[in-house]
């Protein structure tokens, strides 16, 4: 069994529902968001129209899927958006789908006489607040709804009944953390660290090693659920094959976040123990590691895989105090599990206090697209 | 948009969840438990070898239920449970559904190849607690799991992506109140009363014309959804053709309950407007006029129809009191929404000091089967 990792569910002042909406505008100018959230970019990609993943999904439903095929023998088309957490976002992904098929299918068709019948999936963790997303609901919906509890990492439906699969920020989540991290004997044990940004290589090296299970435990129920000529489209925070994982954004904040945590230590307010006992389980793949893993499961065949810049033209300075109150929406969950939720409070609130040094930082790190685009279609 | 009316959620004294599991031994021997509430009967069935309801679903499935033409083109087998409210009801009329199939499908297929993929819709309002439904989810399922939030009054799947259909409790709700019944000036206004038990020809006629549009709508929908072949069981409070609602145990039930609200009124507790604007929407059909509904949409052919007696061979006099603490889970929420929360209370409290009079009611009304058990197949 996987672990789950949720956002914050309902909708008080730290909710996913309330920050996700509040960062709907800021992250058109704020890319650095989505690298540490399942923050759904498709979302920001309806109100602006120079977006890049939407112009990308739209073009590679209109160029690379072949709908008349996928529905010769039944009208139904049926959708999922894996990791979809309460809304609104998935809802904005999947209108965006839905209408791009429908209109490709409607210019294909003979005056659309067989018009097609959308059936889509919501899914996500078991422990998802599916109350808040089923009451969230478009009432305008064109499609029929269904929400699908459990991890993306099992196989979640029948052979050959999914047509075209989306993830948005979701398969950054490794299944589980690595136990070597944990072991004071191993190489890899990341003592003092949160995360692998800044970490010895043995430590990068078991983050990598656990996505690579993981994607492939998610590639082979994919190819399973997925009907041949049917498309997954995933869109994840990546790295370009040249860069450092401290060059990163989300890196340079989670190095901030554990430095916040490490200062409680020396106040004695903190056991160092829960430090080394805690790693989050996030890891950013590169195109060359996502397409070898994808050729290793041999199922797919790679229709585009891309390092973009989620950023829109309009370059507004980055405010970090929303930066970190978007990371409390996302993360607290799984901090506050280990840590419990005085300290993690304290920490969002000393890491806010260091927004001038976090600043810099980002200023002089990593600041090309380091959102990674993938289209796969089965064969 | 029909309305609403959830089972008490969560897992608190007069949930759902918790009563519904108290009464699930209880009511192996007190039928009338089924007549008001979307109890699964189903369930006691898994433990009780003589029930009717568990042999009569089997017998359908192995004698009328073609699984080879069903499953020629693809071994996915969808079923979906309408109005399956937190569970665990639902979990074991799936199973059980879900094992007949495959045993019927073993024995028909050439060493049992081919393999069955059931996925299993659960179906309810749209403010159903699908919440605990998912977290109770059996971890032994040997399904697929979906969750479909709406009402069962309309369309919910894609044109032929159902192969069966199970409803347990549920189509006794009637989508809304009809309106003539708050009409003061109508001959069907229901004035001091809460039911159409013992009210005037007029009341009855509109309770029975409601009925007649939801079910008009429901087989509609369903004709849509459900492949040729696929089958549809529904299990229900009935009346037989030549008994009056007054002697049925749950018009019994209605009935004081309504007199204790009466008593608040002389009382000067409660004012008499408010029982006159409410109006339970629960309604018991007739075996007669559900083949009528069925014959006129056309769509289905009446495989069975028939009044059970849900009871067991064992015969335990009847506990009022559990009886009366298994409507509140079951309708609380109704009651309170209209009276608010003090008076229901109080409503319930008054029935209870009454449980020797109902006893006695109970006895002098009508004793045999009051359960409508209809298999129809989609032509």
């Amino acid at each position: 069994m996987s672990e789950s990792f949720a956002m914050n569910g309902g909708d008080g002042t730290y909710s996913y529902t309330k920050n996700s909406n509040y960062q709907r505008t800021l992250t058109i100018n704020v890319p650095l968001l989505l690298q540490i959230s399942r923050f759904d970019f498709a979302f920001i990609s309806i109100r602006e129209a120079s977006n890049i993943a939407r112009e990308m999904i739209k073009e590679a439903i209109v160029e690379r899927l072949d709908t008349e095929s996928l529905t010769s023998t039944s009208n139904k088309f049926c959708i999922v958006d894996l990791g979809c957490s309460v809304g609104p976002n998935t809802f904005f992904a999947v209108q965006h789908i839905v209408e791009a098929i429908e209109n490709k299918h409607n210019l294909e068709e003979d005056l659309g006489l067989r018009k097609l019948e959308f059936q889509v999936f919501f899914n996500d963790h078991i422990s998802n607040d599916f109350n808040t997303l089923f009451t969230s609901l478009p009432p305008e919906r064109k499609y029929f709804t269904a929400g699908v509890p459990g991890s993306f990492y099992d196989q979640l439906f029948p052979s050959s009944s999914i047509h075209f699969a989306h993830s948005s920020y979701s398969l950054q989540w490794l299944s589980k953390v690595p136990e070597k991290l944990l072991d004071q004997n191993s190489p890899s044990w990341n003592k003092g660290r949160i995360h692998y940004t800044g970490a010895s290589d043995e430590v990068v090296s078991a983050y990598a090693s656990q996505f690579e299970k993981d994607m492939g435990i998610f590639l082979k129920a994919r190819a399973k659920e997925i009907v041949p000529g049917g498309m997954i489209v995933l869109i994840i925070p990546g790295i370009p094959d040249e860069v450092q994982p401290s060059e990163l954004p989300a890196g340079i904040l989670f190095s901030f976040l554990g430095k916040s945590l490490l200062d409680m230590v020396n106040e004695g307010i903190l056991n160092e123990a829960q430090i080394d006992s805690f790693n989050l389980p996030i890891y950013s793949a590169s195109p060359r590691e996502m397409a070898s893993l994808v050729k290793r499961n041999g199922c797919f065949s790679i229709e585009t895989m891309e390092m973009t810049d989620p950023r829109s033209k309009i370059d507004d300075p980055v405010n970090v105090q929303s930066l970190i109150m978007h990371l409390r929406a996302a993360m607290e969950g799984i901090f506050t599990k280990h840590f419990g939720s005085e300290i993690v409070d304290e920490m969002f609130k000393r890491t806010l206090k260091r927004s001038a040094d976090i600043s810099l930082c980002l200023d002089s790190g990593y600041k090309e697209g380091t959102q990674l685009f993938v289209v796969l279609k089965h064969k």
